[in-house]
């Protein structure tokens, strides 16, 4: 177990006024153990308490190593798992359980432990996770310069007669020729009109003389995401509109950039791109909100919302993504990650910004 | 809504005193409405109650066609979606929720709702969904026949030198070529001693002769997975030890498949292989349950253990997947999907269970 991280998340604990949690998710369990199972619908929860015994339940399919630092409950299948998790809950104390804990282990350990009362407690984990400590950054840092690189490599694939899922295919494995893992999720290729939709997946959409472009992707590296958009226009010039769209778009996310450093309330970077876009009078045509953050995860716990009044830490990596979606016609969203600095903030991104026309 | 399959999940809710639930599976949610919508972090459920009012809740960040047959609850990340929720349900009555229902959602709907107690009633959705109508019947078949062609050009993948990730990086293309829409899950790929891990992943291991060579992979085809396992030798006819392991592997599987018909319990047919294996000793190498349910998904509720005493009924899918595995030595599994029949089983595997040695 990393013991620094696990001792972060065990003082948060006891400032929640609680002395046990059950985590569950595998990605915060790799976060203390160094060691990433997917347990699929098996149950897999590393019990943490501030006085110790920490135990880590997890089923005789998976291999793991000797030393994992933390006493291990293995069992088989047909074992009474959430009897053997009941029992080593405190009784009459509180339990914090993972925002992600499933109810087919929730309410039986619920019943069944002389524990209680049942509480999100994911906070304590993911606040600690939010602030990436120096190793996590330059990971980060690594992950996006690939992701640069590729989106470069990605221009390149946009030609006559290409559709989004023949485009989409062939990201994969120039991620990986570049250094990468794999995708940090299914890249997201838009022509025209479907750069409106919402979760547009690539289909067989062909490309059309004067379709928008958008292009939103990431790479896996080292266990770590990375997250960009950018938004072509393909052999002619945008339309005047088109141009003002995506103009605004790039000076909603210069907005949010110039404001960051830490001490600053999220939903106010939110507002800060939001109202560049609203004073133009496409308020309703920014859907989403502005950011999430990301690290083990393409989307992490935090994110740059009107309703987030936490405020910008050091260490923290979210995405600043303003977008205007137009149905029916076009939309453009331009993505970059940001790391906030002591004095500042450094963008991980270096791709162009610019308005682009590619022939 | 596919009226149907809802009125089944309805009447199955009755048999078990319950008015109403919260189903949050995609899944689930696209077997009655024909939509597939990844919600990733976000609440999507669909409520339904006995007496009607059933309800979907969406996220105005996916889109989805209008007439969906449902009333939708539409919100934004920034609403208070679980307030819209909790309101939703009947007070003083039982609530079932989806089993895969997250803490995040549930704990705060359990507090802020007059309803309940909470209870997991996923098994009145899965218990329908794991009797395949004549329409998932044929897709299923079509999904392992594509398999079955994967497979023979898999066997041809093995070559000197070849690393696993090299052979795995391959499948996803033939498995489009072959005219499936992808993976069903990452391909399972392990040499020599590797295939004796559990759950072990394709990594830079080269192939040896007389080394093992597992497969285990699947495709998906329609919205539906397909899933075998075979297990090569590489270039040396295997020891007498190696040879007798592989052999009764194939007996296990044989056995339980040859008992297969609706009514028989599903321990039985897990006893029927696993005896095979304990009568040669070699019990505690097969390590894990015969089988699991499969359609939508690759793992669906129901399997085929030991501490399962429910019985095979008509239109279920499974897989018959014993295996030995020896540590540091080797490893052998054997997997095919079944489908109960009116009188029997239909093997959806065509794909030869034979000990062949690949030059």
């Amino acid at each position: 177990m990393n013991t620094q991280r696990l001792q972060k998340i065990l003082a948060r604990l006891e400032e929640q006024n609680l002395t046990q949690m059950i985590i569950c998710d595998p990605m915060a369990i790799n976060y203390l153990t160094g060691r990433m199972i997917d347990p699929g619908e098996r149950l897999y929860a590393l019990y943490i308490n501030v006085s110790g015994g920490h135990r880590i339940f997890i089923n005789n399919l998976f291999t793991v190593p000797e030393d994992l630092g933390v006493e291990k409950v293995r069992f088989f299948d047909t074992d009474d798992y959430l009897g053997l998790l009941s029992d080593c809950l405190v009784s009459g104390q509180a339990v914090g359980v993972d925002k992600n804990f499933p109810a087919r282990f929730l309410l039986p350990v619920m019943e069944r432990s002389g524990a209680g009362p049942f509480t999100v407690s994911s906070i304590c984990v993911d606040e600690v996770r939010a602030c990436k400590d120096e190793e996590e950054r330059a990971i980060m840092r690594t992950a996006s310069q690939i992701n640069d690189q590729a989106m470069a490599r990605f221009r390149q694939l946009i030609r006559p007669g290409v559709s989004e899922l023949e485009v989409a295919s062939q990201m994969l494995d120039i991620y990986r020729e570049l250094g990468a893992d794999g995708c940090s999720f299914s890249p997201l290729v838009a022509f025209g009109p479907n750069a409106a939709k919402g979760h547009h997946l690539p289909d067989n959409t062909v490309l059309k003389e004067g379709d928008c472009v958008l292009f939103d992707v990431g790479c896996e590296y080292k266990g770590y995401c990375s997250d960009m958009t950018r938004t072509f226009f393909y052999k002619t010039a945008p339309s005047e509109k088109h141009r003002q769209v995506y103009e605004l778009v790039k000076q909603a996310g210069d907005a949010a950039k110039a404001m960051l450093k830490p001490g600053v309330p999220l939903c106010q970077v939110d507002a800060a791109a939001r109202s560049v876009i609203e004073a133009a009078g496409y308020g309703p045509n920014f859907t989403h909100r502005l950011g999430h953050f990301i690290g083990q995860e393409v989307h992490e716990y935090g994110d740059v919302s009107s309703a987030n009044q936490n405020v910008t830490q050091v260490g923290n990596v979210f995405s600043i993504e303003p977008g205007i979606y137009l149905d029916d016609e076009m939309g453009v969203r331009i993505e970059d990650l940001v790391l906030i600095t002591e004095d500042g903030c450094e963008i991980l991104n270096s791709y162009s910004r610019e308005l682009a026309v590619v022939e």
